[in-house]
């Protein structure tokens, strides 16, 4: 089967002058992939019409979609309706169902609508209006020559939204892809190099048309298998390999996060958790908060960035502090164990540490998780700056708390 | 003044699956916006020889400075050096500094340098070396017609510090560009459009060769002004009258964040302040803390998730959260002022609220702050999802602390 190849083209001064970061790109060719188109190329332009049609022709020659995004607001800024106009050798008409939703966005919002509001709902005659549920830019399908050409906003909600309301069906529809499966599980504790060497012969074994994917974050790697027409048992056969070789590491047989993870464990056994943090100033807490329903589980934290609040708040023994050092394993623990007292859960993480090197030694951390009968601690080496640091502090603890747990 | 433009490849598949968003793109591009350079594409394309080739021939028409990120590590999949090498007719040749550097890093790590790493020192004979401080692949430059070609690793850490170090410096004596000023300053709680009603007219007296750009994140928007060719008097005429119109909302006259400018604020006044968070769960408090130094003026949290810990380790009184409610303004008020006493700091913020939208109504942060003497409090819709909510609040949090303390 002929592979189905998209190129991506993004309109938008902010994309050149580095104001923006393109995240819509990473996103399509993720949900691309996973019905068997692949990416080709992704190419970034200017708002100017000449840039947009030299990329265009440029991707034709060597991808059978083509998705563009950007350059559909009212402004004299946004030229990318009006150059597919003009490239499809088309005229623009009103289409008067964009135009009564715009009208109806804009009395909601009580705002007056302007000429260049309302020329919004004007499209190519000859295209597919593909509708825009949350935004007045409505996207645009094109056939040409065999090829699928889709203009879209650039608002990532409202890209996505037309996309999955309309644009992918249609997509799916048009080519004759391969059948795609994917099969991910997520591991934790240990890295890229260690999970390929125990992965070697596994992956040696695999058929020319499942591939093996390594997908690395700080403290995680999602292994991910994808087979190109092959039969569900074939594939399902290679993914339960794949789980028992990583089986001490894999902490899902998804493609989820370490606090999704914690939390869906600690939801699954009815128990809860809190955290005592010093070095991470609140990264665990943020982290597992960002999860919708997280309260079921997660009760609260004590930030103790300073050793007056590790004393005063957590009741740290202050000659622990004095002849250990804050950053010490007992007063990690003795973190962990008083939070717990404090907030009233089942389990409890503590972590302290430094999170830059200094003259003396390279940033570290130590970690303690504990519940009303035992404790663990572990020291946790930080070869990152700050920022990356504190990430992979945060998987390392949930990691630890999470093996606690199922101990 | 002839402008001079500059295209961005980034080679590698991780890219295209979307398994990698591009952030190197977006930081050379404001680096090379610095020194007025315009980008005029970035694309992105696989580990093939072909696309790499198309892609620098399709460029070469556009730019007169090529920049390649990505492809140049020691396994089979990375060919950028390989396709560069023969694009330009060359051949591979050992380069003795690198190699020596090479096996020093190596050495330090105590890994043993096979094969494939020996050839990471080996260049194009004709290119000219642009040393890796932090890594094993060097970046490679090349002219040809008044052109140059940068190749260079896509590791950000490494690709941005070859730049800095050595690719920038021979970039500005290459090229004769105009010389560019920017004045920056940053200012939060008003949107986009209000500052830009504000600004109508003085942006329509600004003379053609003076740029403002709106660059908005979510709570603060930056203001910047660019001058190609100006004089440094006309263009700080300029900015003064920018700062004058702005003056309410300005929280800096330079481009720094509000976790930043809130850092430096109460270190000149050495005073200190904590939080109390119950919907960000800990994101005010992880945001000081990404700043170097914090812990002199910011002491920690209580991240009171839920109502135990509210009651019990806060001292709400529980009646209050019965009757008002735990998102309630005095909820917020109390939290505010216990929090105070707690970490026994000069200031404090407390934050309650529904980070996402019920079927009663939308979602909203209660945001209270507080000294010994006096408090105040907001409440402020939250108009996105999840994530974003918890940024804007935290924005909005931290300049009612700043206006609190200017007071």
């Amino acid at each position: 089967m002929k592979n189905i190849y998209a190129s991506i083209i993004t309109v938008g001064d902010e994309l050149l002058i580095g104001q923006t970061i393109d995240t819509n790109s990473a996103w399509i060719a993720q949900q691309l992939n996973q019905f068997g188109i692949l990416i080709k190329h992704r190419i970034a332009v200017a708002d100017l019409a000449l840039d947009i049609i030299n990329a265009i022709n440029f991707e034709c020659a060597n991808s059978d979609l083509i998705i563009i995004t950007g350059g559909l607001g009212p402004t004299n800024d946004d030229i990318t309706k009006q150059t597919l106009c003009d490239y499809f050798q088309d005229t623009l008409v009103m289409n008067e169902t964009v135009l009564a939703h715009n009208t109806l966005l804009f009395a909601k919002r009580n705002r007056p609508m302007i000429e260049a509001n309302i020329a919004q709902a004007m499209v190519p005659s000859t295209c597919t209006v593909l509708y825009n549920n949350f935004g007045t830019a409505p996207g645009m399908l094109f056939e040409k020559e065999k090829k699928i050409f889709i203009s879209l906003p650039g608002v990532p909600l409202e890209m996505k939204s037309i996309l999955q309301d309309y644009g992918f069906d249609f997509v799916k529809q048009f080519f004759t892809t391969a059948n795609v499966q994917h099969y991910s599980l997520s591991t934790a504790g240990r890295g890229e190099s260690f999970i390929a060497v125990t992965l070697q012969n596994f992956e040696a074994s695999l058929p020319s048309n499942i591939k093996l994917a390594y997908l690395p974050k700080l403290g995680t790697l999602t292994l991910r298998l994808t087979g190109l027409d092959v039969s569900t048992v074939e594939i399902e056969n290679y993914f339960h390999q794949l789980q028992t070789l990583v089986l001490p590491y894999c902490y899902a047989n998804e493609d989820i996060s370490l606090p999704e993870a914690v939390y869906k464990l600690l939801l699954e056994k009815n128990k809860t958790w809190c955290t005592a943090e010093s070095c991470t100033g609140g990264s665990i807490a943020d982290a597992i908060t960002n999860i919708k329903g997280s309260s079921s589980v997660f009760k609260g934290s004590i930030i103790a960035y300073s050793n007056e609040v590790k004393i005063n708040v957590l009741g740290v023994a202050a000659h622990l502090i004095e002849r250990h050092t804050a950053t010490s394993e007992l007063v990690a623990i003795e973190m962990a164990s008083q939070v717990l007292k404090i907030c009233k859960t089942d389990y409890s993480i503590s972590i302290t540490g430094n999170l830059e090197k200094t003259e003396q030694e390279e940033a570290f951390a130590w970690i303690a998780v504990c519940n009303k009968d035992s404790h663990k601690s572990i020291k946790v080496p930080l070869p990152y700056d700050r920022i990356k640091n504190k990430e992979l502090a945060v998987n390392v603890a949930l990691n630890f708390l999470r093996m606690f747990i199922l101990e």
